[in-house]
C-alpha cells in the first residue's frame, strides 16, 4: 500500500488508566494502521443509524474483517428523538440476541447521538465493555466524542441518564465531513469556535483567518481545528473528568442554548445552532458584567455569523420570552438548588462558571433575541 | 440519648477515592450517629419497595431529617420480576419530577433488588449521584450491598446492563432481618456459607458452631456473620474491583445455581437457594477433580441443609436435564466465548476459575439432581 499522502495526527488523552489516543486524519478508515492493537475479542458490534449506514458501514466492516471473527452491526433510526431508552435497548437486544460476551468491543459509528447512545451501552452492557469512537459529524469529532459523557434523554430532560466512560480510541476520518449537511458543518463550527474565546485567542483568530477554508472543508483546515479543538478539550477533561469545576467552562453558550433548545422543542434547532446564539448570549452577559468590552462581542457575533450560524435567539414566548428563558434555563442539569450557572467571558481566552444577577440576564435575552 | 447497649462494628472498604464504610449493628436506622458525615446536598430520595416501606421508611426518614430540606420516597413493587427498565424508570421520574440535583443522595432501603436499582440509578443519573445502601435482608447484607455491582434484568439475561458504582456508605441494622421471612433468612446465610470454602475455613467452622444462633437471629452471631462475610469480600474486591480475575471466586455455587433459577424462571427459587444446592454440585465437581476429598463435601453439605437450603438440583428437563443446565450455564454472563466458567475448591478455604470437561460436569448434574 502506497504511503497515505496525508499525515495522521494524534491528540492523547491522559486519563490514567482510561488513556486513549484521538487519531485525525483524511482516509483513516480505509487505512489498516488506524484499527491496530485494539482490546482482542470474539466479536465487534457496529452501532451506526440509517443515514450513515449506506456510506460507511461496509468500509468500516472491511477494516475491522481481519481483527474480530464476528462482526454484528445494529443500524439505529437517525435522530436526537431517538436518543432514548427504547432505541438503546435495540444495542442490548443485539448484543444478547448474538450472544456477545463481556469482551466484544462496540463500535460508534456516526455523530454524537449514536455516540452517546454507544458510549452509555457499553458503559452499561455486562457492567462495561470497551468501545472505539468513530465520529463521522464535525459536532461529534471536536465536541462529543472526547471526555467521556455518554448519555440519554429522558422526557423531562436531556441527557439525564448516563455514565462517565471513556472510549478505547477515537477515530475522526476528515473523509466522513465530505457527505455532512452543510447545516450540520455549521453546527459542528459552533463548538470549534467555543474553544476561542474560553482558552486560545490565537486558536480564535486562526479560525477567523481560515474560516473560509473550513467552510470549503479543506483537509488541511478541518484537520487543524479537529486537532485544536480535542487538545483544548483534553486539556480541561485532564483536568476535571467528572465536571467538579473547570470541565463546566466547555459549556460556553450551552446555558442560553439549552433554552433555545428546551423552549423550541429538541430538533427543532440543531445544537450547535443553539450554542451559535447561546455564546452571543453567554457574550453580551459577560460584557453587561464589565468582563469584557463591546468589541469583543462583536468580533465573536461576526465570526459565528460568518459559520452560517444563527447570531439571535427565538423569541420562545411573545409576552414574556425573557421569563420562559429562565424557566428552562433553571431546569438545565448544571443548575444548583435552581441557580442559574453561566459560563463567563473573565477576559478574552479566559472563562469562569458563576450566576448573575436576573435582571441582567433578562436585558441580555431581550437585546438577543429576533 | 443513652449509650446504645450493642456495639456498632465497622469494615472499611478501601478502593482508593471510592472508599467506604460499611456500619453493622443492630438499631442503626435510629442511631444519630449513623448519618453524620454523608455528603451535603438539599435533596435525599429514598428507593424502596412496598414490603420494606411500611417497615422502616418513616424510621429512616426521621433519621434523615435533619440532615436534608428535603426527603422524597419511591415505592417500587417488590420482588426480581420489577428489576427491570420499567422500574428503574420510576426512580428517573421521580427524580426529575421533583428536580432533583445531581447533588441528591439516594438511600436504597431493602434487599439486593432495590441495592442493584438505587446503585444503577445512582450511577446513571446526570452521569452518578452519592447513594447509601440500607440492605434489609441478610443476602443484601452479606453479599450485594459490599462490592459495587449494580444492575437490571433484561428479557434476555438477568443482571444484563448495570455498573460497577460503589455506595458512599453502607448501613447493616441487624434489627431489620427480624421482619425477614424464613425462607429469605436461610437464603442469605448461603452466602455466608459460601465464604468458608472459597476464603475461611475457620469461619466455615464458626458458621457450623453457631447455625443455630444464626437460625434464630441472635444479634450477635448475626454481627459476626455479616461482619465476616464483608470483611472476606471486601478482600477480594479490593484487589479486584472490576472482577478481571479473582474477584470470580465470589462466585462459588452460582453457575449451577444460575442454571437452576434460569431453568426454573427466575424467582421461582430464590437466588440463595439455587447458590446453596449450586454449592454441592460445585463442591462435588471439585472432588471429581481431585481436588477436595469427599468428606469435605459431605461437610459443607450438610451445613447447606441445617440451613435450611435445598442440597439437591431440580431436574429442568426429563430426557436431557444435564444438557439443559449447561446449555444455560453457557449463556452465564461469566462464560467467555461459549466455554463455561467453574469456581472449583482447589483445597479447603481456597478457590479457582476453570473450564471442566464435559462429561465430568454432566456426571456431577445426574448425581446431584433429585
Amino acid at each position: 500500500m502506497a504511503q497515505h499522502p496525508f499525515p495522521i495526527e494524534t491528540v492523547a488523552i491522559a486519563l490514567g488508566d482510561r488513556s486513549y489516543d484521538i487519531q485525525i486524519g483524511a482516509g483513516l478508515l480505509a487505512r489498516p494502521e488506524t484499527w491496530a492493537g485494539l482490546p482482542k475479542a470474539q466479536a465487534a458490534m457496529i452501532v451506526t443509524n440509517d443515514t450513515v449506514a449506506p456510506l460507511y458501514e461496509a468500509q468500516l466492516r472491511t477494516a475491522l474483517a481481519p481483527h474480530y471473527k464476528q462482526i454484528h452491526t445494529v443500524v439505529l433510526p437517525d435522530g436526537e428523538a431517538h436518543k432514548d431508552w427504547q432505541t438503546l435497548n435495540l444495542i442490548f437486544d443485539a448484543l444478547l440476541a448474538r450472544g456477545c460476551d463481556r469482551k466484544t468491543v462496540l463500535f460508534a459509528l456516526g455523530g454524537g447521538v449514536i455516540g452517546d447512545m454507544t458510549g452509555f451501552a457499553a458503559a452499561s452492557y455486562m457492567r462495561g465493555v470497551p468501545f472505539v469512537q468513530v465520529p463521522t459529524t464535525l459536532l461529534s469529532q471536536v465536541d462529543s466524542s472526547v471526555g467521556g459523557k455518554t448519555a440519554i434523554n429522558h422526557p423531562l430532560g436531556k441527557n439525564m441518564i448516563g455514565a462517565f466512560y471513556q472510549p478505547v480510541r477515537v477515530v475522526c476520518d476528515l473523509d466522513t465531513l465530505k457527505t455532512l449537511p452543510e447545516r450540520e458543518l455549521s453546527a459542528g463550527l459552533a463548538e470549534v469556535i467555543k474553544y476561542g474565546p474560553i482558552a486560545d485567542m490565537d486558536f480564535l483568530a486562526w479560525i477567523e483567518a481560515h474560516i473560509g477554508a473550513l467552510m470549503a472543508r479543506e483537509p488541511a483546515a478541518l484537520a487543524h481545528a479537529v486537532k485544536r479543538s480535542c487538545e483544548i478539550k483534553a486539556w480541561v477533561v485532564g483536568q476535571d473528568e467528572r465536571e467538579a469545576g473547570l470541565r463546566a467552562i466547555l459549556n460556553f453558550g450551552h446555558t442560553f442554548g439549552h433554552a433555545v433548545e428546551a423552549g423550541l422543542g429538541f430538533g427543532v434547532w440543531l445544537h450547535g445552532e443553539a450554542v451559535g446564539c447561546g455564546m452571543v448570549m453567554a457574550a453580551e452577559l459577560s460584557q453587561r458584567l464589565g468582563k469584557v468590552d463591546a468589541g469583543f462581542v462583536t468580533r465573536l457575533k461576526a465570526l459565528i455569523e460568518r459559520a452560517g450560524l444563527p447570531v439571535r435567539g427565538p423569541v420562545l414566548h411573545a409576552s414574556d420570552n425573557a421569563g420562559d428563558y429562565i424557566a428552562h434555563m433553571r431546569l438545565d442539569k448544571k443548575a444548583v438548588g435552581g441557580d442559574i450557572q453561566f459560563v463567563v467571558i473573565n477576559g478574552p481566552g479566559q472563562a469562569a462558571v458563576q450566576g448573575a444577577p436576573d435582571a441582567v440576564v433578562r436585558d441580555v435575552i431581550d437585546a438577543c433575541c429576533a
